[in-house]
């Protein structure tokens, strides 16, 4: 299974271009669109929801992952095998997190160059080739070279940041469930909320956190919107009083 | 075939992660996206659209319908099967008007749950996998259990509101044209708009009602954005002068 | 391939009623979502886009194009064979930048029409039959009629005009790379942009004109919003001075 997460949105052409290069690669192989609206530009959002999301696919799993805002420089081009599952993308940071979360991680350097090369879309014309290719289990020689590590790394802790605001208003972080308990507050904007299990368990408007369904920490209102109404954004600092 | 009509939006991930349940369960299965805007939470207006757009599938079409504000509460799931086509969702009204407006209804209760059961997305947890297997044929006994009917209904008249907004501004209400002859004038936002075919046939800019192509009635300017102009917003009343 | 470029956005039913068409008529043949967003009605727009996206797909993908203004008028709806590919869709200049810039060309009149054709939604109920007709190489004796070309054609060269901005805000002009040196100034809105080869070699928040990945001239920030920073919206003159 190919598994698209990317900063380009379903508004733009850039998925479907991405598309057909790897229908032309992999003509058998399911593409699940998982994530096109990362925070633009924001790979170390996107190494934390990354992490998180990826988790429920199943093994044999190919993610290919684009967010890259220095394409067309000289950051490596990477696929990095963790825990059974395949991720290709630049390094920048996007792939550390599940990297460094991992039991067992290979990484590769991408060392194959397409013909034609554009400077500004390199998810096309080359990191959906070699993802495609991993899909089929039919790389060619060459095209990848161990490497012994990513050049950039992110820390792999939590992140006391929010990540991502869905179209709900409810605020994604990159703190883990597993990390707080239910006493613990979290603060953001300038306000402390309380935990609840789940939305409609909390009173209708009310302001809370919760483990969302990718395990992540959550800041929400019940039928509200909770972005809107408490100026939350992404990249705003969150913390923990346990 | 797999028919996923939901308020999830294409922007976040949760139809990806709803996807790859559903092709674990269902790998032959195609799967079209009908419709990810419903309005947030409404599951009238969702009810009403439900119908609208659902007459046109194939008999053994399965309808994965998701707007369910009450997740994880005690709302019941429900599998409705109604003349030849499947619907999976909360019992929350969303499917009482396909359900109310079917000459053969039978309802099932979902009592299947799986190991791991979020408390906030069981479109992904609980929905899925059993649409999955009503699109595959195959339903392991116990998942389902015969039921009386539904426990929230909705009346299946007409539904004299705006229920959607699309991105060109046209306004659909929830009455469909059949109700409706060519002389009936439609009164919404304290404006009243005559019958127009179709907007070729009106002059640029003139506000009118027409019969949209899944059968309701609709308010439009010919190349224009109705709402903005008009401030037309979801749920607003309509009324008719016939 | 059946490749899909519409102003339908993918946020409304519209693209998920065609698919389940283009699948009942040929389901074996992949559908991709090329792009939703062409500016709404916008025939002459979407014309320079589709030239600029259609060029890296392979011979015997079937185009389904619907940007239509003027549905339910009298307006011939056709398909255009040009140089190994199929477009299909309105004859209102949409097809006309693509016809007019190919080698070889072939001109179609759409003579068939359905039982049940709403005034609104050719695309679904017209377009939508005859591409999987199309793309499945079983088009019906009667569908299709030789024409001698298109009634409504656009200039095939170079537009001088913002065509399309991403959700970057990055601005696509309709003037292709190929047409520009390096030594180029491109003026917009009231500013003069130099060159720059790709977003990684300009100083963050500068502002440049570069080659877009498929082919046209575009204006952008690197890592900044062009079209709200300098102003630029769809449709706004641009001009060279070499």
């Amino acid at each position: 299974m190919l598994v698209l997460f990317t900063d380009f949105s379903l508004d733009d052409p850039y998925v479907g271009q991405m598309k057909a290069v790897l229908h032309a690669h992999a003509p058998s192989v399911p593409i699940i669109d998982l994530l096109h609206r990362v925070p633009d530009y924001d790979a170390c959002a996107g190494a934390h929801l990354l992490h998180a999301l990826a988790d429920s696919f199943p093994p044999g799993s190919v993610f290919l992952c684009v967010v890259d805002a220095g394409v067309g420089s000289c950051r490596p081009a990477v696929a990095v095998e963790a825990d059974g599952k395949w991720y290709v993308g630049p390094d920048n940071g996007l792939l550390s997190v599940v990297a460094g979360r991992s039991r067992q991680v290979a990484h590769w350097r991408i060392v194959w160059r397409p013909e034609a090369l554009s400077a500004s879309f390199h998810g096309r014309d080359l990191f959906a080739p070699v993802a495609a290719r991993l899909a089929m289990a039919d790389m060619p020689n060459g095209w990848l070279m161990p490497a012994d590590g990513l050049v950039h790394e992110l820390a792999a802790d939590d992140l006391f940041r929010v990540i991502y605001i869905d179209h709900y208003g409810n605020a994604m972080t990159g703190i883990r469930g597993t990390s707080l308990d239910a006493a613990a507050r979290v603060r953001a904007a300038g306000r402390e909320f309380a935990y609840g299990r789940v939305f409609s368990e909390v009173a209708r408007g009310e302001a809370f956190w919760y483990v969302n369904s990718c395990g992540l920490v959550e800041v929400a209102i019940s039928c509200g919107h909770a972005a809107r109404s408490l100026g939350l954004r992404t990249g705003m600092p969150v913390s923990v009083v346990q």
